[in-house]
C-alpha cells in the first residue's frame, strides 16, 4: 500500500496474475438487474447451497489486510486494488474471476438475469475503468442454453478472456448436457476456466461422504478438480471441440501427472469402451489443459516441484496466480521456490498467459 | 499353469502378493451360516447397491485364464490358485482379500452374520490348507460395534494378518462412527487394510456427481482413497490410536505425494482448527501409511516412478501385489519397469510385507 513498484518487481518478466477475485459490494448489482428480478431478489433472494467460505466472518476468504478504507469489502474497491496489489507487484494484467452464487441458483432464469448483471456490472466497473483488468463471463452452467446465451451476449465484449465455472458441478463436466457451454466457449475463442467452488448440496465433496473439518473441504477440492479432468477427457469432450482450451483455477496440479498415467493405463486396456477417444487421455491433457499456481503444492524439497513440472512434460502449461485478496493469497515476489530455469519462470509468470488469453 | 517356477522367479528376493482375491462359490457360506440367516438369506438375499464390476459376465472382475476347470469361478479353488500364482511365480505369502458384499448389506445383523460365515469359511478352505496364504478379516464395517466384535472373534486365528475395509464406506473412515474398528484393529496388533470397492450408492464417486464410463469409476477410485486419507489423517486417528497402521490396497499412491504437500500447507495456516494434530499431516502419513503397487500409475519416464518414490520418502511402505486373478492383474516377473536399487526392489516385493504383517 502506498509503496511503489518493488525492486524484485522491477527486475521480474511481465507478470500476469490469473486469478484475482472482484466483490460484488451490497447493491452492487441493483443497477443491472432488470425490474422483474430485482424484486424477485428482494421477496425471494438466493437459494443456492454451498457451504461456507473461510474466515467466515470475512466475504470471500479475504486477507485481514485487504478491507479497503472505503467501506467496500476486499475485492470491492477498484482503487484499493490498484494501490494494494495492482501497482506495487507491477502487475501487467490480472484476470478477475468474480466468485458468486449467481452461477448456481437455483432458479434458473433468476441465475441467468444475476449472471449478466454480473457480467455487466464487470464491464462498467472493471473493465471499462481499468486496462489492466481482464475478466471471465460468469455464467448460470447448470442451465448450459442460458449459459450459452450469456456467452454469445458478454463475448462481444474484448475485455472478457474466459468463460468461468465453478468446480463442483451437479454432474461431470464431460457429460452432453453440458456441451452448449463448451460449444459457446469455442465460438468465441474463449478459454473456459474452471474454479475451485461450487456445489448446490447435491454431491458430498467426497466418494466417501461429507469430511468434518474445513481443511479436508479445502484439500477434497483438488479431487473435484480430478473428477473432471477425468470426465472431460474420457466424455471425448476434447475429440468433439478440438479448440477447447480449460483453465483449471486454484486446483493445484501436483496431482495430474499420476492421474495420467492412471488414465492412460486405463485406456490402453480398457479402449474399447471408449471408441470415441482416438488418442492416448494424456495427448488431450497435454494439448487441452492449462493450470493456475495457486495454491501451489509446496513440496518441502522444492526439486520435487521440478518432478512434478517435468512429469507435465515442462512448464508450458503452468500460469502464476495470486488469488488476491484471499487469505491463501501467493506473493508474487516469494512464490515458487524452486530453482527454475530463467525462461522457465518467465513464462510461467506471465508468458503462457499472455499466450493463452491473447494478450498484447 | 503346470509350468515350474520361472528362471526369473529363482532368481528374485522373497515374493510376497498383498492382493490376492479369493472367491465365494455358490453355496460356499450355506455350511457356516446359522439356520436363520441361512433363511434369510434364502427368503430376501441381499441389498448392497454398489455397482458393478468389470468385465461384467466375469465374477470379480476376473482375468479371461482364470476360470478353474473345476467350475468354480475365479479365485474360488485353492488347488488352481497354487498350480496357476502360487507356485509358478513362487510367492512365499499371499495376502487373500475376499471381496464380498457381505460387508455392506444394509441389514446390519445379517451383514455380522455373513462376514463371520466369510470368516470361518475362509479359515477352515484357505488358511487351513495353505501355509503359504493369509487372509483380511471381512467385517461389517459400517456397524462398528459389530464390526469390532468379528474382529475381536476372528483374530485369534494367526493366519488373519489384517483387517479388510472397502474404500468407499457410508461417510470418512476419520469420523467417529468408525472408531471401534481403528481400535479393535489396535487392540490385536493388526493393521488396517482399506481396499478399492465398496460403496452403497450414497455418495456419488465424485465431488461432481455420477460419470458416465467405467474408465472413470475406476480412475475416480484413486480420489476416494484420497478423502480417506486426509479424513484418516485431519481427524487424528493416528494421535488417538499411535500404534494404528493402514494399508491402502489397489489405489495407487502417485497421487499421494501432491495430497501430502496440499494438506502440510492447508494444516501450517489452518492448525487451529484441528488442535487435537500435534504435528504436520506429512508424519502421520509416512509413518502410519502403506500401499501396495497394483495398479501401480505407470508414467511413460520410468525415472518419474523413482521420482514419485523419492517424494514419498523411499521404498519402505510399498508392497507388491498382483490383484489375481483379475483382469488387471500385474506381473510380478514384469511389474516395476523403473530400475529400482536391488534392495529396495526386494523391499518391494517382499521385505516390506513380511516386517508390516508380522511374517516369518
Amino acid at each position: 500500500m502506498g509503496r511503489g513498484v518493488s525492486t524484485v518487481a522491477r527486475t521480474r518478466p511481465p507478470l500476469v496474475d490469473c486469478d484475482i477475485h472482484n466483490e460484488l459490494w451490497p447493491g452492487a448489482l441493483r443497477p443491472y438487474l432488470p425490474q422483474r428480478w430485482r424484486e424477485y431478489d428482494e421477496t425471494y433472494g438466493g437459494r443456492a447451497d454451498g457451504g461456507t467460505s473461510y474466515p467466515k466472518g470475512s466475504p470471500r476468504a479475504a486477507r485481514a489486510d485487504a478491507w479497503p478504507p472505503s467501506g467496500r469489502p476486499p475485492g470491492g474497491d477498484l482503487d484499493f486494488m490498484r494501490a494494494q496489489h495492482l501497482d506495487p507487484y507491477d502487475i501487467r494484467y490480472g484476470v478477475l474471476n468474480c466468485l458468486t452464487t449467481a452461477c448456481r441458483q437455483q432458479n434458473p432464469d433468476y441465475a441467468a438475469a444475476l449472471c449478466r448483471a454480473v457480467n455487466e456490472w464487470q464491464v462498467a466497473e472493471w473493465l471499462e475503468k481499468e486496462p489492466r483488468l481482464r475478466a471471465g463471463i460468469v455464467v448460470p452452467y447448470e442451465d448450459p442454453q442460458l449459459a450459452a446465451q450469456e456467452i454469445d451476449r458478454a463475448a462481444a465484449h474484448p475485455g472478457f478472456v474466459q468463460v468461468l465455472l465453478l468446480v463442483r458441478t451437479d454432474e461431470p463436466l464431460g457429460r452432453r448436457r453440458y456441451t452448449p457451454i463448451f460449444e459457446a466457449a469455442v465460438r468465441h475463442g474463449l478459454p473456459v476456466g474452471i474454479h475451485f467452488g461450487g456445489g448446490r448440496g447435491r454431491n458430498p465433496l467426497t466418494a466417501s461422504g461429507w469430511p468434518s473439518f474445513y481443511i479436508e473441504d479445502h484439500t477434497a477440492m483438488a479431487q473435484a478438480f480430478q473428477a473432471q479432468v477425468v470426465s472431460m477427457v474420457v466424455e471425448g469432450l476434447f475429440e468433439r471441440f478440438p479448440a477447447l482450451r480449460v483453465v483449471l483455477i486454484e486446483g493445484g496440479f501436483g496431482w495430474l501427472p499420476s492421474l495420467v498415467w492412471r488414465m492412460d493405463k486405463h485406456w490402453a486396456r480398457l479402449r474399447d469402451e471408449v471408441g470415441h477417444l482416438t488418442r492416448p487421455p494424456s495427448e488431450y491433457v497435454r494439448e487441452h489443459l492449462w493450470v493456475t499456481t495457486q495454491p501451489i503444492e509446496e513440496p518441502p524439497d522444492p526439486r520435487h516441484l521440478l518432478g512434478v513440472l517435468d512429469e507435465m512434460g515442462g512448464v508450458d502449461r503452468v500460469m502464476f496466480s495470486t488469488d488476491y485478496p484471499h487469505w491463501d493469497f501467493d506473493d508474487p515476489d516469494r512464490a515458487i521456490r524452486a530453482r527454475l530455469d530463467p525462461d522457465d519462470r518467465a513464462r510461467i509468470l506471465g508468458g503462457n498467459a499472455m499466450a493463452l488469453y491473447g494478450l498484447p
